[in-house]
């Protein structure tokens, strides 16, 4: 006789994709948002083995909750938005000891005419989304930033040499190659630096600033190193930051042999390839902080 | 006895991720193509009725011939390095009457360090991505340029009022919602504007300003006027363009009813939906100029 | 002095996801369809000239209209519920002189137990999406059927040789190679047999295993006389059936170089690439039947 | 003075694209896979930290023994070729200590030609996409087997009441709805399963049957209720699964408000909603057997 029992779960809603204009004064402001509420705690186990819900908090409840709060709570900035909204509900139902709140933010910069920035028309940024995320699990709560999507590209300044060879290795060796990768990152926010206050939405802006900084000034001899050295760099540059985490696809760009056509090919044209792609992920942590696994708990993939 | 023939046809290879950098100085430069090459021409119909492929210039050949002319040729513009292209392929081979050569550009931008822009570094600009296209067809050669997924929104300065209603209509009339678009716009350029030669890279960030700051000006009664008038502020900036086209979709932002927990929503608070989205789309033609529908075929969707 | 005037235009709802139960008996039937409106018609022109909307059926009007039309006239099949809607905004609207209107339509099979077939469970077929248009166009209706990403592969019995070489050429012939392809397809009814009625949904299921039985059976020599002998083997398959047109990627599948490894490679280990791909395209028409451009105006692509 | 060091990483060569054809008889068999590969070990350190490569195994490496391993060793399911490739891996260098192997496997299904198998010709199944991952992680080596994008829809037979209601609840009580997911379900295979052999293959069939067949047949309280009971039948049926992981979008159906152009819908028409969804995820455990957190460690989402 086969016997079962649950183990870890949550749910809720995904995908709200919440936007909130500030039309105080003519000149209105945009936050666009995609996001997702989840709940967990114990009682909740009855709606999975037997269907009673009389403790599930709908899933259209939430989302309705998430769209309220752009209103009742406003948006400041994606992580206090979430960290109230993680409070509301650990707070207003005995039974929701946690859940995972995550947003993914759509940056628009004004239209320019003739220089001037327009007050109420936008054009999608673009460049990276924006992320964050609340969880609370086991009595903690831990905040994180983060950013997808960055697309970044060095056309010289980058090596990779002195690998181990086996009998599948192939590669050349190479002391310059095009180097270029999309970045997806997180950083956790210190839990004192949450309690005190953070700046959410200048630090976005001075991390993302510094991440491209980094990629470009560093000279590569590997993706590890440019990962490592870009994390290092955002700890540097905010003590908000407890660590990072980075997951970079080498994105080949692969030397286009046009020898059989008798020309030479120094370094100019390339063909970017789409699959597959290198993989690098790594942590950079700083010195003296407690680890926070919990922080990470079911977020998308190694960010 | 049922008899059959080849009607419309074409081949070659698609989706070519060419990168060419120049690196010259030490400043590069980086233009990044998405390039496809098709081929027409009678004599290709054996291949299709027999497998007799003694014309087929190979979808292989065309890849290399894109990369090799990348090096040979040089990327001035997408439209210039298209058009070399398909003068090769008409040139080279008595029977290749014709074809489509596109592309997409994928812009990047000079990462900054302390505002200095750096030399080989950058990071994708992913605010709309260019398009360009070489059409040769019934002894004409026609190029447009284009632009496409432009996102852009303005929450204030659209009104949809004054439709017919009929026993399917619901929808109530707005003097004020936001209006938001995906932009997806090809135009044409003047054959003799071809043949004297055009600056297509100042134009293409010309005509991305007119018509970011025509959306924005333009007090909007419907997608479709504020279309028309974007098409037009185009025609009108440039003497080398003789058509417009445009697809956009209505991306709808509906108002959250907050009502049910007590909360006014003056414009607030919206959600974002996917779909169904309205889809509009539109011509506009200087007058004076002959139609070349030939331009257009086989060019994806209504651009 | 620049004048303009306003050239081709269409507009509606992109991508109403109609489900339509059949609930009569406790067998229910599920018909999904993501159905597209869009409408043409001189008197339109004003909502793009000066914003004037008092004849612009509402895009939300359409989409009430594509939900009502579900339960009002049904959906025997996709064709014939987009002539029904093609019928009313003609027939409702004088101004409303033609239009477009598409259908992608998901296939589900019932979930088996034991064998047995659930009368109220599915499972998405996944296997290609049918396709389905009906154009209104200076003054005749055109209806066509289709298939999308129907995903083919025959793992020998297919040759590429005999093609000529220039100074790009670097392909190697040869006479065994995997041939793959996602099959997108449209056939075009006779006019006279869509007066006298189809059986479209017979039809579909007939065409889609004539598609696949040819693919399989025809010793390629190129994938245009793959592609060919796909589109007479429907047209002589189905009297009903005018035109057949085709896009039919050719998905690389290289044989993996493991000559390094000291391993020989009999065909049996490739790496399967996703760009760039070839793309081929055709179509066969029946002999006899007039041909009709109009039917294919602003259909995605090639097809 | 900021000080940091290296935390959790890994790296590889994700999304090879490896197809192995069987061909010793004219009955050719077909294994289509997506493989990433994923190395750790503390010497790799040096990497990050000062771009030292001396044991990086480069990701080039990976995939050319990605590739290689599907002549030399076969691949009789994705599982037993993960578990070879992880032993080479860390058998072969000395400072691997540990990786993740995963792959995503597309069925084909052979084309039939009257009622009859094609030897050699293939349509893609498109019915899901089966999963398979070996992670080895400190000191032990954990199996899952999975399948995601399974799409299933059941027309009556759910219900969704008895939620808790308060300010922000508006969802109405329902004794019949629609209830559609797409299932992403990874199972542990127990260890002493794994030492033993498995017949990976057969099980995912059962698997998938036992899903779809308990999908099916539970009347369903909550979609928690229907995927605990789907991993319970999943345990019960293969004595080799410790443990089952879901996550199930909700894919809303909202019935369509026909009242005001005087329909009445009775289940009949839906509107099929893309965001937001529901999202329950759960664990199914059996019990009496070990947890292993370590199993999930990097495996994307909650699965």
């Amino acid at each position: 006789m086969v016997s079962v029992s649950l183990g870890a779960n949550k749910y809720g809603k995904a995908e709200n994709r919440v936007v909130r204009i500030y039309r105080d004064t003519p000149r209105h402001e945009i936050v666009d948002l995609n996001v997702s509420s989840q709940l967990r705690g114990a009682a909740l186990a009855e709606s999975y083995l037997t269907g009673d819900n009389s403790v599930v908090v709908a899933t259209d409840t939430q989302k309705n909750t998430a769209f309220a709060f752009a209103k009742q709570f406003g948006v400041p900035s994606a992580e206090e938005y979430l960290l109230a909204l993680s409070r509301h509900f650990t707070s207003s139902f005995d039974w929701i000891e946690g859940g995972l709140w995550q947003a993914e933010q759509y940056e628009w910069e004004r239209i320019l005419i003739d220089g001037a920035a327009h007050d109420h028309s936008f054009v999608r940024k673009g460049q990276g989304t924006r992320l964050a995320s609340v969880q609370v699990i086991d009595g903690a709560t831990h905040v994180t930033g983060g950013v997808k999507d960055l697309v970044v590209l060095k056309s010289t300044g980058s090596e990779f040499a002195g690998f181990p060879r086996d009998t599948y290795t192939t590669l050349v060796e190479t002391d310059d190659r095009i180097m270029a990768t999309s970045v997806t990152g997180r950083w956790r926010f210190l839990p004192e630096a949450v309690d005190a206050g953070i700046d959410y939405n200048g630090l976005y802006s001075e991390v993302s600033e510094v991440l491209l900084a980094t990629f470009a000034s560093v000279h590569s001899l590997a993706l590890q190193q440019t990962l490592f050295e870009m994390g290092k760099a955002a700890i540097e540059a905010r003590p908000e930051i407890a660590e990072v985490r980075f997951a970079m696809p080498n994105i080949h760009h692969f030397l286009y042999d046009l020898a059989p056509f008798g020309l030479d090919n120094p370094g100019e044209v390339f063909h970017a390839a789409d699959r597959p792609y290198g993989l690098i992920e790594g942590t950079v942590l700083r010195d003296g902080v407690a680890e926070a696994p919990g922080a990470w708990v079911d977020l998308p993939t190694f960010v």
